[in-house]
């Protein structure tokens, strides 16, 4: 028996990242826990509308998503707890801009480069549709097949309830194959 | 220097979970590994358009959201391996109706029940917007303060690219605080 516990949200924990915009021309980093898969192409960055970073995804329509490992953790954290309002935050990390001018940080073992191909509006809130542009990774994280392994990669995850930061633990199974065992 | 792979999805993992919602007036059951959290209060689940689920969350507006642990997962996985369409899932788990009929997995040790604000369609999938009507949670779950603990929990998580189950670890460290110390 269940207990009712009002209508907190419980889908958690996700993979925290970094998303990466230019702003007035300089690079500038924003942590992000809010985060979504639409179908199999598009990735979603849901971010308060007040935020500094907004302004610049909506003028260049390109933003990056940097994939925190625990190595990251620390600078990570930190660009969620300064607005680049306030403070230039882009020496927080070392980066690289692609072709098309966008911002990936190098030491984020993962980095996927995105197009914002629409902005879905809740109250207070800005969420980028992307489609991805481009995925680039450590070799020390793909599998000999050239896919990430996720063992390797272990990225950090988010639950905003007690607002702490978890590790990507062991595999469990193969998906779609548990289940055609005979069940109990 | 990172490697480019292509434009691959690499936004994971994901918290898996188990969309329930009555079909024709029987409970049917989906896994589902693409969802997202919009704001700080509407969540997102992406099923392909075929899928014989939508149709009864299109109908209801209503649907569940069951988190899966790994005591689920062997049932959880079965609802993915099979279709509503062909094989009648509505005894896969044991269940109990809410006031308004939406049906919740008893074994799942957290449920939202939620209804359906928007509709976001792309090629092939529509994403259920919802809004959170009631969240329900075992109390072996729970912190003292009441919240979900989700150490306690270990949701079950999910990752495309090699198509494996991997479980929630252990704790790094507290959000926003990490961030606050001197950087190396």
């Amino acid at each position: 028996m269940k207990k009712h516990i009002g209508n907190a949200l419980a889908l958690y924990p996700t993979p925290l990242v970094v998303v990466g915009a230019m702003v007035d021309g300089k690079p500038n980093w924003l942590l992000v826990g809010h985060v979504g898969i639409i179908g199999h192409d598009h990735v979603m960055v849901s971010l308060a509308s007040a935020h500094y970073t907004n302004k610049g995804i909506k003028a260049s329509k390109k933003l990056s998503i940097n994939i925190v490992d625990e190595a990251l953790l620390p600078r990570a954290d930190r660009s969620g707890c300064v607005s680049g309002g306030k403070e230039d935050k882009s020496t927080l990390f070392d980066y690289v801009l692609d072709d098309a001018g966008v911002p990936m940080i190098q030491q984020a073992p993962v980095t996927m480069v995105c197009s914002v191909e629409d902005v879905y509006n809740t109250k207070g809130f800005e969420s980028f549709i992307c489609t991805i542009d481009a995925t680039y990774a450590e070799e020390s994280v793909l599998n000999e097949t050239g896919k990430i392994d996720y063992r390797a990669l272990k990225p950090v995850l988010f639950e905003m309830p007690t607002y702490e930061y978890l590790c990507t633990g062991d595999v469990i199974g193969k998906c779609m194959s548990i289940g055609k065992e005979p069940q109990k």
